[in-house]
């Protein structure tokens, strides 16, 4: 179940300044994996406002249930339990009894309601997850939480992730410097019997629930809405974000087109975007990180779906992993997207080289520079649609024989 | 270029009986193969009727234009040109250049107008297919014209496709005893950098063209229109269905609706649904056969776009691939088709065997069961969704490393 590590891994990771109000402990509670972490158990400080984005899917795990109750009773959060080795997905009545009972256990052990505890789970679905599996962890773990351990957290909750996912930024809110510190999980939309990406985004500046909902909605629209590894959605998506209100000096945020929040929120917007990208460079037998852009669509969502087409299809994805410049695909994915498309004003790039225009090849094309381009870690597609004004973009990965490998060969 | 004939191959071919009316020739043009046939004209009887459905691409290929307006010009057909090794498709202006030049030698050499000439072509796209390589070959094909040689002319039109495909159904109108023959090739939707299914039903029934179009019309919804390789669609898929009318004492139809045709479409709905699957039998990589059905969904398209949310999922087709009875998997296709779904009213079924119920794991369900049907090379996978009385079904391949390899590992 150990895979080499992704060749777009990151060379090194950031350094993450604590987080006033944040305290982690992650401990060993066997639900799947040996002799590793698979639980983690965030303490968050009274008065931390909450946030959330979920899974579309109509077939949503428990603890996604469970986290969308929660942020409705209030978005006050004082702690997240997380664990790896098993979704609690598509596990009936004794699912939502697990996510009960280790919400109130949660809650005991750090003096909260349950409602303020949240909740997430990644791994088997279809397994049930006995509750009794946090006896005992949940209360020690409680008892030694602390600040800092960055990475750790973030590798207590990798399925079959080959690299852990961290990112950090500092904002200015009025005179206050806010720090937004994130990790994530995910390799496919699910991994072979294992699920989902999972997001936790904390900061120190001090936002009431609705604002931080406002601007995270927005965030991820550009960002983990704007990735594709396989166009396969799991019912445990689940992205969180906490604001403590510790940093020194912030002020209070209550309205999310409050005009000091500018420069915070596109440090939030890029954590988002950074987070995201490691998540599509660690896509199961990924070799390529691809930028798809569409521009002069008619409208943005035209060009969402267009771009989305082309980030999804199979054929696309082999060619890039071929490192060829079948700009064919491209033509049939735009094609194939259901929207307004004029075959004789499309013109499509890979890089910087123009390669079809008008409806047909460019004929001062030069198959060497786009070859050369595939041969990059780092490919951009670009089409322009010539029909209207609006672009997107959206990033995926080639499709590899490693992808059939890891989803096919075998069941963990 | 050349690939292992698939496991999923039929034992045999059937005998194709002639057609009154309808005649062949293959040639070679050395479009883009060498040492094979690439090119098949068909000549047709005076009066004969034609029909017509294409791909939804938003770019299609010239050829389907041609297609669309020769058949929105009256319907009559007399010859067929079909070639292999280019695909004339986002070849701009020289495209239809190549189109109308070829469609006017075609005419001269059988006697007709150029709207009574219908176009193919499958093969690489957005290389322009220069009109002369079809000189003297046309006329030459046009001499030496004979009935029967279907399997040759199967095979003029082959890509990657690793056997030809054939069918052929009897049916009785009024009196008359109607054949109706068919032949088809596809192995992806596009091939690396060529594409398309293309297929062509000949029958001597004697049936006026708008009545012929609605029977194509229904009959590919639940065969052409319901089977998936990977998702992606050509930019020249064409399904042509001619009726010459010479069978002895076929009745002249009009009417669709004419209670007298419904042993005949039934027939040909068959010989549709044959023809598609030997399409799917013969998808690139495929060691499975999938049957996805859904059953009690609110709409029958809602069970149509949950079943290919499922049969085109690629961590279901590499479960498949790994004979897997991973439902998980099922659940999150389920999931992520947003049609109206019930996470605890779903149930599945591998073969015959349920493995989950009532939004959780069957508590009876034999695992070595399930593994047992995954086993097989035609797999069944039922999912009932329990909201309303509406089903569907479509068929679908497995996804293997083959097909990345295909794909992936090299341009021809």
């Amino acid at each position: 179940m150990s895979h080499a590590v992704s060749p777009l891994a990151p060379k090194s990771y950031p350094e993450l300044p604590t987080i006033g109000g944040v305290r982690f402990a992650t401990a060993e509670a066997g639900i799947k994996y040996r002799n590793r972490t698979d639980v983690l158990l965030v303490v968050l400080d009274k008065g931390t406002e909450a946030a959330g984005v979920f899974t579309r899917s109509k077939c949503p795990s428990a603890p996604v249930d469970w986290c969308r109750a929660a942020l409705a009773a209030g978005g006050k959060a004082r702690a997240v339990l997380v664990n790896s080795g098993n979704a609690n997905a598509f596990t009936g009545k004794r699912g939502r009894e697990t996510v009960k009972l280790s919400a109130a256990m949660v809650a005991k052990a750090v003096g909260c309601t349950p409602k303020q505890v949240f909740l997430a789970s990644t791994g088997v679905i279809g397994e049930p997850l006995p509750p009794e599996k946090f006896d005992g962890v949940v209360e020690a773990a409680a008892k030694r939480v602390a600040e800092g351990g960055w990475l750790d957290a973030a590798r207590a909750i990798m399925t079959t992730d080959t690299f852990p996912k961290v990112a950090t930024r500092t904002a200015k809110i009025g005179g206050a410097t806010l720090t937004i510190n994130g990790f994530a999980k995910g390799a496919g939309m699910i991994a072979p019997d294992m699920a989902t990406m999972l997001s936790f985004v904390f900061t120190d500046a001090d936002i009431a629930a609705p604002a931080l909902q406002a601007m995270l909605k927005a965030g991820v629209d550009a960002s983990f809405n704007a990735i594709t590894v396989d166009s396969d959605t799991s019912t445990s998506d689940t992205l969180l974000l906490f604001a403590t209100g510790r940093a020194e000096g912030a002020p209070r945020i209550t309205d999310p087109r409050d005009r000091r929040l500018a420069e915070f929120r596109a440090a939030l917007n890029d954590l988002l975007l950074d987070l995201s990208h490691q998540v599509v460079k660690d896509g199961e037998g990924a070799r390529k990180f691809v930028e798809v852009r569409v521009k002069n669509a008619t409208t943005k969502a035209a060009a969402r779906k267009i771009a989305l087409s082309i980030a999804n299809s199979p054929l696309v994805k082999t060619a890039i992993a071929g490192e060829d410049a079948n700009w064919g695909r491209i033509v049939m994915a735009v094609g194939k997207a259901g929207q307004p498309a004029e075959r004789d004003r499309l013109a499509i790039w890979f890089g910087e080289t123009r390669v079809a225009v008008k409806g047909e090849r460019d004929p001062g094309y030069s198959e060497q520079a786009a070859t050369d381009h595939m041969k990059r870690e780092d490919i951009v597609i670009t089409v322009d649609i010539g029909l209207g004004k609006a672009s997107d973009r959206v990033w995926t990965c080639d499709l590899t024989k490693e992808y059939v490998a890891i989803n096919g060969d075998y069941r963990s």
